[in-house]
């Protein structure tokens, strides 16, 4: 393959764009002192997160916001104004325009410099203005961008920058709406400042054409920018760093310029016995290209890069560094409880840090390139990587739909081209379904388009594969495909789950297997959780899942459901030596304005953690599979707290662990080791049958090296009566908030385990946002008779909590200014 | 009886206030030369609705609120802060309070004239401050309350009006909040200035101690006020004025004052073959007072009254002026879809047309004292009342709750007198329900507190009935008592009716039968409506009612079940000659808190009309058993305009009418002449076994002297196949509004009419509000598979439209800004 002529031929088509991590100083006042740009002849990286000013008005017209007497809301960014409402109860959530504004001091600079405004991501569609003149404009989200705004600058004085942003409805731009996610709107993303010397570096792209265990060549292609206009010749000199800092490898050459944007490909730099990056060894290497006239440094940009080389096996299992890797993964869409997908960077790396914790190396990033610091993290932690273009349902459109999806992809590609931890560029997600233009989902249309946007990948991006989820009818047309696997959710049962694989193996050679898992809801438990028995046939999804009799609208969303499913297919999937591996769908619950109905309305409840990156128990079932250290326990489960049976049946109790082996007890008397082996299903054989006492029981597990985990439980003998009504409690929590829990309880008082309806929480002060969490949703189903709701009632102002629905009606609790429930 | 001892206790607990109705001018701005007030020497009504300024504002300080920098709303009064949020997707409504201020100019005044504030209704607790002084206040909503500012104006300048009003949660006030109603908060009534001169008259009660058809004995009550402290002595005229205004009679009495409130019984004025006051023929007096200084009328005040008897027959029927009359009713709320319960008097007018255009002639007010021009439209329409103290579930409190329960029944009947409408006086509904205090379902304190307050009624109202609804436990202690009959919804099934009416007639002497039916959704109809087959036995409401098997929670709430019900009980109750009568629940769809899931949230569906007066096929059932004129007839039904069935299979077709015989016409060929008779079920006879045409069919029904009525329809052999998606269209009214309408269709593109589940509306702009109807409500169930909702979108400005559900997604229309869908 002639990864040269590919890349020089991406020159031509990438968006030209900076793209450099050197250091950043946050902003603050905007007066001529604590400007936030120094008048210094070497290139400097500013924030401009902050001191923002937000107006939520849909005007078209500049001109119209500068007269505009509104009044504008002080923000940081990243912003969304779609924060709440993307889980509150009225259908549907802002999709329009809004304003931002900063003032930005520019000194008057003796250097010559440009300044380089750089954007993460904005959604979807944005346009920028500089002191009233349009500065350039970009259509897409997900996607940074940069433009150069150095003429429309005044120095000496402050500056006014203006973005409109809009995530309008608009087909001819990707995601389809009817994806099952939120289009969040607004500036969701860092936005910095790049400040040049005149003559700079831009984009560095580091290939490895080859990697082997004892040798690795590496190139640097970059390009010098000089907008003087005047010939002149300078020394790029490209220097590799090894993991630890020491060099391990130079090359320097002459280059020309004309006085305009030249693109070089600098020598191969040959490494001996490189540190392979892998997930348990992310090793990075950096690559440093200095520009220098003379002795004199003009510009220096960094990249850090991977060595690492993988395949996928036809009919087989996947390598990497020519070992076999069984892939471990997961999904992950941009979300978090209380920030929507404008989540700081902290949070997008505790994002990956937890799905690393849990043991997965894999994730797809679903369905949208996601925050630069996604990918860095991954990178550093070691988590290899499902990119993916986010051409998400809706079908395909005409030429300008078309321009859109290829020249989005290439700036995905470009600006995450670096990153070892991807391996895989995903060109789309079900996009045959639910067709936005008439004729959409014409097959031959669809292969067509495919095969474009398949070619533009492996021109732009030759060291990777491509791929696409569901659309198997395009499987030949893409190096990997994922066809639609879901035994025991949308159809069959999860005991079918190998048949489903094995004849996916035989359909596709090279297949892996995308998204997989069902909803829970937590604290619901059942004694007899659904088998599968009487389900259609089958595993695949449907567009209209309610056609066929199936899991997601039969069983209750119990969490022990979804349990013994994952559960089955990792105890499946870890002995399949064929197999290359497959990611839960997915990792966190998140939005969908699709949802409208489940127990936490808009939300999709499949996450291994709630919104908030609480886990659920399955989080539980993955890490005990997938990770060897630290040694824990986990007794299923911590919130079936109310359980009851006849007095001689015998409860199944399993212990999720990555012990060799584990003890249980119950009320202080063990029950016995059980050996923890990967053949013996269900929890590798660490599950005991427990005849409970009535009353009040202590559950305990504790294996060698591993903390105990203890939990206690009510146990009934008789069992509920019928619901009678609700009753309301008031906790204080430490933040100051009241957790206010209700209970639908029989006329005996007894809580209804088995009532699982919709409740409605009010109260008339102090109400928490809907924030989609199992705490934060004043509209939720009950599970196993309980609901809570957390809410932050005024100091010194006693408010009344309401909690009724169809069949109750009148519970309610006073809570006092103090907090405390009377 | 003696009623002069009666009243004479009266005027001791009751609120003295003034009660007077003789001329109305509009407010507008608050200059010298525009004010209100006039400087004359004889009473002035001046209504004080319009220029007032609103502050929804939690503020229990009145100095905070003159210091508050708030920006305040420019309304008119009636006015309620819970408009829209009663049934927006969102638990609960606004319960807290909020401020109201107004400018009143002052001039000044030469004659001494004193300035009464009259408030029609404030909900539920006003506090009034006239330039920053308290005035008065009130607890209670739903009854009005007087105060004299005088003291507290300033003349010759303007003079500001605060009114703190709150509807926040005060158990210690009736109605409790668990009512199955919303509890409306706001200035909801009219407001009034009454202008009276120093020395005038205050309440005016009208009693008629004898009645007969050659009778009547006509007795004023009367407030003179003289707060002048000079002993003085005048002379009142009482006079009778009959219903054309003919002088029927006069009495004139030397009245001596000290200088204060004296009351006064005048001597009785006989009146020879009264004009009777019925529902037929709703004869009105007036009674006249002037109180004159000499010649000099110092001021003068007139109530009208009417002239009849009454009496429910031990076991048997109801009789007015000595001849049997069946008491056709049904119920009204103080509610209207866009107005809530702020409503102007030309709806509440139109409601009470509308409920005696329908042929009743007793209307339930439910549940609590009405705005003011209802009972005037009552008097003068001729439609009975049942008047009802607004004790409406949550148990009985301690002191502080039964004292304002005991007050607000003084007020009242206070407030509420001289109406001939009103017979009954109900103590309250479901009272021992729910209680909002521990033990405060107790039977004997509940039996105690109910005689307490039925000797209050009975002391100070001897005219009328004292009744309870649903507590039967205390059926002895009052005059007539209405146990829970709801065969057919909420258990048992409708052919029990009269079963159930047999019981109650054989159990209390004195029964009257209100509230039954069932909720409907406007166009949802089943070829095969449930019969009530299975359901529990009985007829009792249940707090709880999911407990037993019953229609409301297994039928699908069809317009064609619920016309059924009402024409079987119809049927019955007007054949049953020892029959008192009975009221259908309720006359209009409401909303209310406790029912987040109907098919319309929020709302109860009950209605003969929708919430906007628009009638359901059930309003013409009950028009046709009792109306006699105009004639008319009307298909069942014009909004079931898509069937299906076999070939083979006939489809009953009804008509409802009034009309001796009826006509029917399929596609042109007549199916026969039926007659009416009151003998025969369904429809009186009025219907036809049809067998339709596939296709297009259309029906014709004609009665001689009505005016034919005809309508189109779909039928299908075949019938639908399950759903599959979603349609959506649009379409421009009249109005500018677009109504948006979405289809459940089959593979096929077949209206699938088996389709009855939720969807959700969305739009990029211009989405109609919450109204409650089942066009403006954007969460609904569909009907047959078919759901409408009116928008108004921004003037050149496309927006999307959206529809879905958890079955169906990416349905949407976009609509140009000419409001043309495209």
């Amino acid at each position: 393959m002639n990864t040269s002529l590919a890349y020089v031929r991406s020159t031509t088509t990438i968006f030209c764009a900076v793209f450099l991590l050197i250091c950043a100083a946050k902003t603050s006042g905007q007066t001529p002192q604590s400007s936030p740009i120094r008048d210094v002849p070497y290139r400097q990286l500013v924030s401009l997160n902050h001191d923002w000013s937000y107006l939520e008005k849909e005007i078209a017209d500049v001109q119209r916001v500068n007269e505009s007497s509104e009044e504008w809301a002080r923000i940081d960014l990243p912003h969304t104004w779609n924060l709440w409402d993307v889980v509150d109860p009225q259908p549907g959530y802002r999709r329009s325009a809004g304003w931002y504004r900063k003032e930005l001091f520019v000194p008057v600079l003796k250097n010559r410099l440009r300044l380089i405004l750089s954007f993460e991501g904005v959604n979807i569609t944005s346009e920028v203005f500089v002191n009233s003149s349009r500065a350039g404009g970009h259509v897409g989200g997900y996607v940074g961008f940069d433009m150069d705004i150095t003429p429309l600058i005044r120095q000496g004085t402050s500056n006014t920058l203006l973005v409109r942003v809009s995530n309008a409805y608009d087909p001819d731009v990707i995601p389809s709406q009817k994806s099952d996610f939120c289009i969040y709107g607004g500036i969701t993303r860092d936005v910095w400042l790049n400040i040049v010397p005149e003559v700079f570096l831009g984009r560095l792209q580091i290939l490895t054409p080859v990697v082997s265990a004892s040798h690795a060549d590496v190139q640097a292609h970059f390009v010098i920018s000089n907008p003087t206009g005047k010939p002149e010749s300078f020394e790029a000199e490209v220097t590799v760093l090894a993991p630890g800092g020491r060099e391990a490898g130079r090359q320097t050459l002459a280059v020309a310029t004309r006085g305009d944007t030249v693109t070089v490909t600098a020598p191969l730099v040959p490494i001996v016995n490189p540190l392979l990056w892998s997930p348990n060894q992310p090793s990075l290497y950096t690559a440093r290209v200095r520009l220098k006239r003379g002795r004199t440094v003009v510009d220096e940009v960094e990249e850090r890069f991977g060595c690492r080389w993988f395949e996928f096996k036809a009919h087989g299992p996947f390598f990497l560094n020519g070992k076999r890797l069984l892939l471990r993964g997961t999904h992950r869409h941009e979300d978090f409880a209380g920030y929507g997908n404008a989540m700081p960077d902290s949070l997008h790396r505790s994002d990956i840090r937890m799905i690393k914790e849990m043991g997965a190396n894999f994730v797809r990033l679903a369905h949208y390139p996601q925050d630069p610091e996604v990918y860095r993290a991954c990178d550093e932690l070691g988590v290899l990587v499902w990119d993916e273009l986010p051409w998400c349902r809706g079908g395909m459109g005409g030429e300008r739909w078309k321009n859109n999806a290829r020249r989005l992809l290439a700036e995905q590609i470009g600006r995450y081209y670096n990153h070892p931890s991807i391996i895989i560029r995903s060109l789309g997600n079900e996009f045959n379904w639910l067709p936005d233009f008439p004729g959409g989902d014409n097959l031959d249309s669809l292969r067509l388009f495919l095969r474009d946007l398949n070619s533009i990948a492996h021109r732009l991006d030759p060291g990777r594969l491509t791929a696409t989820r569901k659309f198997t009818e395009g499987a030949d047309l893409v190096d990997l495909v994922s066809p639609s696997l879901w035994p025991g959710w949308y159809s069959g049962y999860y005991r079918g789950f190998e048949k489903a694989l094995t004849d996916s193996r035989n359909r596709f050679p090279y297949f892996f297997h995308a998204e997989y898992g069902g909803d829970s809801h937590v604290g619901r438990h059942n004694e007899y959780p659904v088998t599968g028995d009487g389900m259609s046939e089958g595993w695949e999804e449907q567009i209209t899942p309610q056609k066929i009799k199936n899991v997601s609208l039969s069983s209750d969303w119990s969490e022990n459901y979804i349990v013994d499913l994952f559960d089955w297919y990792l105890y499946v999937s870890e002995q399949l030596d064929w197999f290359s591996g497959n990611a839960q769908w997915a990792f966190k619950d998140f939005p969908t304005p699709l949802r409208p109905e489940n127990p936490i309305p808009y939300m999709n409840q499949k996450g291994l953690v709630d919104r908030s990156g609480k886990p659920k128990d399955a989080y539980y079932v993955f890490k005990s599979y997938w990770t060897t250290a630290p040694l824990f326990c986990y007794i299923e489960s911590h919130t079936w707290t109310d359980r009851e049976g006849p007095k001689d049946v015998r409860r199944e109790v399993n212990v999720y662990s990555n012990c060799a082996e584990v003890e249980l007890w119950l009320n202080g008397v063990s029950l016995g080791r059980k050996q923890r082996t990967l053949t013996s299903f269900p929890a590798c054989g660490l599950s005991w049958q427990v005849s409970f006492a009535e009353g009040r029981n202590s559950l305990r597990a504790k294996g060698p090296g591993a903390a105990e985990d203890t939990m206690s439980l009510n146990y009934s003998f008789k069992g509920n009566d019928v619901a009678d009504h609700l009753e309301l409690s008031a906790r204080p929590q430490e933040t100051g908030a009241i957790l206010i829990t209700a209970l639908a309880v029989d006329k005996n008082g007894n809580r209804a385990l088995d009532y699982n309806k919709r409740v409605y929480f009010t109260t008339t002060g102090g109400g928490s946002e809907y924030a989609g969490t199992p705490s934060h949703s004043p509209i939720i189903e009950m599970a196993n008779g309980r609901a809570s709701w957390e809410i932050f009632p005024p100091a010194g102002h006693p408010v009344v909590v309401e909690v009724r629905n169809q069949d109750f009606k009148g519970a309610y609790v006073t809570i006092s200014g103090r907090g405390s429930a009377r």
